[in-house]
């Protein structure tokens, strides 16, 4: 069995933003030499996602709108997470609705991917830098 | 180091609905001769989800109205994405909330699970064929 | 490549709580004897989840909070599926948004975790004897 390991730095200058990752994985991929397995793909950071959906900008927009409404950042006092000094509480919960991790199957050397599937960086409470972690294990 | 990998295609007739796949995995892990590993099962398309939850056709009515309740289908034109031709935007958001993937342990060639768990493919945009990806790796 | 199998048992006497597991998870994974690979960790049943998030009493509040909000308990009649002479409905709901499984790089023989990552189990219908399930595949 091999192993392979890497980082990824991600910078969101705004508080909110997303990143297609997903050529960055594929190198990650072709680095590793593995053939057949299992990439993971997570944010190391419990603010922010990785996910596959679409590389569309008005879905991202819509993203954005939706999370709002389900975990708004507004009134920051209504959370008690951000009595600790803290004002990013919807940014743990949107994380939640988004996910923290992806698996993707590694076929042939490549991520095995339906034609639209994209891999995503989600960020909810940005303006420093933060890590992926691409662990894939196979043969 | 083992590595198995098949499609399974679905194709629901109306836009939303659920369907068991566990038989088919269960299927493709005594196929694949996988005694201990893990067996990842994805979506192909960025519009359905695979999950874990329990095979009761009232929770599945439940999920319906729930989620048509967190991202709902109309006013279409609410959607960004909608704009570039789609009507499917409500289907990228409801998949974030059912999840793209489950990672299911195989053990003793068999997967791994408690008692009510049972493996669902989740619709949210039909009337097409489509395809789920099970990958399984392990000796 | 080695494989490793573990239950950890939980018992939330109320109906609802959250528990950090991230202690006996690296427990397993020092038993496992496993270097580098992959370890899932799922709750086996279907009213609970697995995630990762921050170890905070405030935002498991907010967590409370929030879900009650997405999926209430009450009126229990609502849902289809308590029609079945269940009052957990909801739990199949919350569980939905919070996650079933989380999938944790193992690097150098222990978690590959970012600085705040905390393992919880989520329980929405407590009060009896769950089991969480770690599977861990490596070399």
């Amino acid at each position: 069995m091999k192993h392979f390991r890497k980082d990824l730095w991600m910078l969101i200058p705004g508080r909110r933003g997303y990143v297609n990752i997903t050529s960055e994985v594929e190198d990650a991929v072709r680095e590793s030499g593995i053939q057949n397995g299992l990439a993971l793909i997570n944010a190391m950071h419990i603010t922010a996602s990785v996910f596959i959906n679409d590389d569309e900008s008005g879905l991202h927009h819509d993203f954005e709108g939706w999370l709002e409404n389900l975990a708004p950042h507004e009134p920051e006092s209504k959370y008690w997470h951000n009595r600790t000094g803290e004002d990013n509480a919807d940014a743990h919960l949107k994380r939640q609705v988004m996910g923290r991790e992806v698996v993707v199957a590694v076929t042939d050397g490549r991520l095995d991917f339906g034609h639209w599937e994209q891999i995503f960086y989600g960020e909810f409470d940005g303006g420093r830098r933060k890590r992926i972690l691409v662990k894939i294990i196979g043969e």
